[in-house]
């Protein structure tokens, strides 16, 4: 299917999507880049590549899609680089966690959103990173979404959408503005919370003997508060509004059962509780 | 080691209790009770108890150790119907998330902490409840914390310590204050996030989209949403100065973490997600 894919961050989700792609058998050539040599040469070494090449700009050379999986924040400048470079018909797409920053990027670049960019989101992932941790099932039942834009080619789109679906995954379409809603409702927001959560309690007096005690609930609750920092700064960055609003909804949620608690209004506390319940068992069924 | 054991609430906690002496062939008879008939029924019917009667007075009849394993808000009227029907030297205990409202029930029914009151907590358990739940190996690995007080009798904490090491569990004493302190930070803050969140999103209007989009990291973090409402609502109150301390510390450490996402202060929103990472990677070690 594809003849030459250019993957630039050969991390967890770009390895990943390499060896998914490879596995199907629906790959010719596999070039990797990246900022990494060790990474990069690890990423041969394990088949997840075929060669690389540490410049973008020769490492998009004739490649027919080139995957854009770095953080957020660098997305803007790889595209930079690597636009008067790609091939004519090259058809490009990025992995990143939101999806008006990456727009803006590309409007910043070309000046406007080009038809062969697709914009896509796999939500995927471990708190690991790096190549040793990708592994080709990483997607299988996962959902992907893609946000296309009214100036996005059909072609363009269907090959990303077909690339996606040969790992695995189930591919959807969503505007960009609800995109990043859903995502900072479902993903950063708990990121936000887990992560304070560690950091307060890190915080305490007798954080060693707190840390001792944590119970089930805990090590669930914070696991993802070992997710990689620089990551989810530039998502912050790359969907600072929506997360904001999201933050002080649940501010204002989490005040007013305090305050119930605080009041003793015992209904409420109750109500909250088994209105919650219900939400999350019907939500897995489990 | 125990005659015969009283297990007054014989769900997931009781029963598993059950379970554990039994397997280990350290308790003779085990005589259950509550208020639902069904579930006593059914602890019967799956070999947890030998035989039950719902009127707890009765049940403590010739008892040799009394395991209080009802929600908090149960525990003072359970404590106050059996006081006057224990056997003389009877040793009681209880399994209660919060120690300072048990210990201050036991003050106001004996108007002192009798010596053979040990007030316990299995820091143990699922998100499902009923003896159905329940399994032998539940207390394996995990800490049993203990609180005995200066008026209690070393002979009746070494008979809680011993029957509590038989289940596989690691014992450790605690002052009462303390372990109130080190749950609320770890066990009920974390449960009142979780709750909150699942609200949250479930009040939102897309929400049965938001749903869908979940990924991964809410599934884990929600999964304590799912607990027992009645008895997170008994620890809300039971523990409610230490949980309401706790919450300020965290909601001020959110505002914090916000007010720098709204400033663009990359640097402190960076700083404070490498920290809670370095504290959550040295806690699990994984």
């Amino acid at each position: 299917m594809i003849q030459r894919l250019c993957v630039i961050g050969v991390g967890l989700i770009g390895g990943s999507l390499a060896r998914a792609l490879r596995q199907a058998g629906e790959v010719g050539e596999v070039i990797g880049s990246g900022r990494g040599e060790d990474n990069l040469r690890a990423a041969v070494r394990l088949g997840v590549i075929d060669r690389y090449d540490t410049d973008p700009i020769r490492a998009v050379a004739g490649a027919d899609v080139v995957v854009v999986a770095v953080p957020l924040g660098a997305i803007e400048p790889v595209l930079r680089a690597i636009v008067p470079h790609l091939a004519p018909a090259a058809v490009v797409t990025d992995v990143g966690s939101a999806k008006g920053s990456v727009v803006a990027d590309v409007e910043r670049i070309y000046g406007h959103v080009p038809p062969h960019f697709v914009p896509g989101h796999p939500i995927a992932g471990t708190e690991q990173s790096g190549v040793e941790a990708s592994f080709a099932t990483l997607f299988q039942g996962r959902r992907v979404i893609l946000t296309p834009l009214a100036e996005t080619a059909a072609a363009s789109h269907h090959l990303i959408r077909r690339m996606w679906e040969l790992t695995g995954a189930e591919v959807v379409d969503m505007g960009v503005r609800h995109h990043d809603a859903v995502l900072a409702a479902t993903s950063h927001l708990p990121h936000m919370l887990a992560y304070t959560l560690v950091d307060t309690l890190a915080r305490l007096d007798d954080r060693a003997e707190i840390f001792r005690y944590a119970a089930g609930g805990f090590r669930d609750f914070s696991r993802i508060a070992s997710s990689d920092p620089k990551m989810w700064h530039d998502i912050c960055v790359a969907n600072r509004e929506q997360l904001l609003e999201m933050i002080a909804l649940f501010s204002a949620d989490l005040a007013r059962l305090a305050e119930a608690i605080r009041a003793d209004d015992r209904a409420a506390v109750l109500a909250m509780f088994q209105r919650a319940k219900r939400a999350r068992d019907n939500l897995y069924l489990e």
